[in-house]
């Protein structure tokens, strides 16, 4: 349900299941639940990502935006910077501004997972993938 | 377990649930996930409430602050403003800047919801209490 604001805006207090904007990507839907055009964001990016098994969001970074990665079910392979540790639900990661990550279903069902990023508004590139570049591209197989 | 990061902080990058920070408060157990001190927070707050059945926490902004509510489980009475809202497991609120707002337990099992902030850090008051001023004081009760 849209709700009118006083600055005149379509912008929701509150957001269902019904009212999610779904986006498909290559790791799997994305259910944003807080962006701007969404609600009145400003601060706050909220996105729950459904990750099958199998698949991989490869190491990347948010040059402008600090991250945490919040499990709500499954088991994710997370990295931060060069460190690795497997999380499970209610766990978290935190990603300073612009430091490299990476987020991989290590379990047999889907990895349900929320990203919150900030600040919502940004002048540059969300995204950078690094996946291809050295040290990003052997890390895993190295630690493995 | 904690990790010894280049600027010598003793700051999280991974917060599992025996690393939580957990705050006792009226309105039923706060577990710190992301703050100053525990990670290396700058824009979020993250902290997983557990609110038992018949709890609420009043009517109340942060003035320096924007905030998500997201249901883990339960059913929340959600206010933003003067709307409300039932929100279930997966759903959110999201809160503009100094709005006023309250989350009640409107179910029979404890409500666990996440709650977001953003800024972590800030200047003043973060939480300023409204539930004794009207139109808060007497809005249950009128539209109940």
């Amino acid at each position: 349900m849209t709700e009118h604001l006083p600055n005149g805006d379509d912008a929701m207090r509150f957001v269902t299941q019904s009212e999610a904007q779904v986006e498909r990507l290559p790791w799997g839907p994305h259910e944003w639940l807080c962006r701007p055009g969404l609600t009145q964001a400003e601060n706050l990016l909220l996105v729950r990502v459904l990750m099958p098994p199998g698949e991989g969001h490869a190491f990347h970074r948010h040059p402008e935006m600090e991250e945490i990665i919040y499990v709500v079910s499954g088991t994710a392979e997370q990295w931060v910077d060069r460190d690795k540790r497997m999380l499970g639900p209610g766990e978290i990661a935190h990603i300073p501004r612009d430091m490299v990550h990476g987020t991989y279903n290590a379990g047999p069902d889907t990895l349900i997972f929320l990203a919150i990023l900030s600040p919502a508004k940004i002048q540059g590139p969300p995204l950078i993938d690094v996946s291809q570049e050295e040290p990003w591209r052997s890390l895993r197989t190295n630690k493995a």
